[in-house]
């Protein structure tokens, strides 16, 4: 993995990739899957994300503070979506699925080794949980996997159908109020 | 344009594609073009959004706490993109761009014609917007454009480049703990 600028984080998330998230409690790390998830801000880079009560994820989110958001690529998608349809109260989900867990620089919670990107993060406010699950995340340390063959994410389109990322347009031409993120 | 189900509006907005917000001010019909935003709550439908004193719309927004959410297809990127760099301060944007007002049913920005989709929305919540701009929209309409031939969306990845939404993979049978957003 190589470090990822703070400052170009938004290019991982504002295109709206199912992720997911990493957290640690009382030593055990898990993973739940996310779509409800935004950009808020570019520098310091801040993402709004919704984790409710009923993900196991909510309460060491809630006690520690701290996660890591990983990006999958699109060949990983099963092992996500079952992600998704099973608790950490349960499950080990990096033996689980096999996904290989990794030290991160500034967090308790591990990175994820097979994603195509992973996003260390401490919570940056709380004052919309308790009323919409709504917690803000500050991003601190952001890595990337540029050599991972699979660089497609993939989309929920909320029914448990997933549309992949497919081929890019340049428009940075006609982007001329936002140069300065075009670096 | 067909109406569409409320508790189905996840499905427009948690992939993630760029959209415009139209907003209504004494009388003048505004456009922006917005990448930060998501779906917060399934139903009643909650969307987050950012939209900042930069932003001509945010004072419209402000004022009158009502706007349509609308959803391009990919034909529409150069517009779209021009859209968001230029200001309705001094563009009449529905004129300059060719975009076809249309009454709304329950708010007064009017939708716009060529999208693929509409949602109508008031503001239901401004308690981060001084400090984040983070506006949160109740969707109270949604309309969708089925018979329209370009039904893919692009997707802002932060430094004017976009990607374009790609085939749909259907994991609906390892869904078993969302089964009721199936239908």
């Amino acid at each position: 993995m190589e470090n990822f600028p703070l400052n170009k984080v938004v290019r991982l998330i504002e295109p709206g990739p199912v992720v997911m998230v990493s957290t640690l409690q009382q030593g055990h790390a898990n993973l739940m899957t996310m779509g409800f998830h935004m950009m808020m801000q570019h520098d310091p880079p801040l993402i709004g994300a919704i984790v409710g009560p009923w993900d196991h994820s909510y309460h060491a989110l809630r006690a520690n503070k701290e996660c890591v958001i990983a990006i999958p690529g699109v060949d990983l998608i099963d092992k996500v979506v079952d992600i998704g349809n099973c608790s950490g109260n349960e499950v080990d989900k990096f033996a689980r699925f096999g996904f290989t867990p990794r030290k991160a620089k500034h967090v308790a919670p591990p990175l994820v080794v097979e994603c195509l990107a992973n996003i260390e993060c401490r919570v940056a406010d709380m004052q919309l949980v308790d009323q919409y699950d709504f917690f803000i995340l500050e991003a601190v340390q952001a890595w990337i996997n540029p050599h991972r063959k699979e660089q497609r994410t993939f989309h929920h389109k909320g029914d448990g159908t997933f549309s992949v990322s497919g081929r890019t347009l340049n428009r940075q031409d006609r982007m001329v109020r936002w140069k300065q993120f075009q670096d």
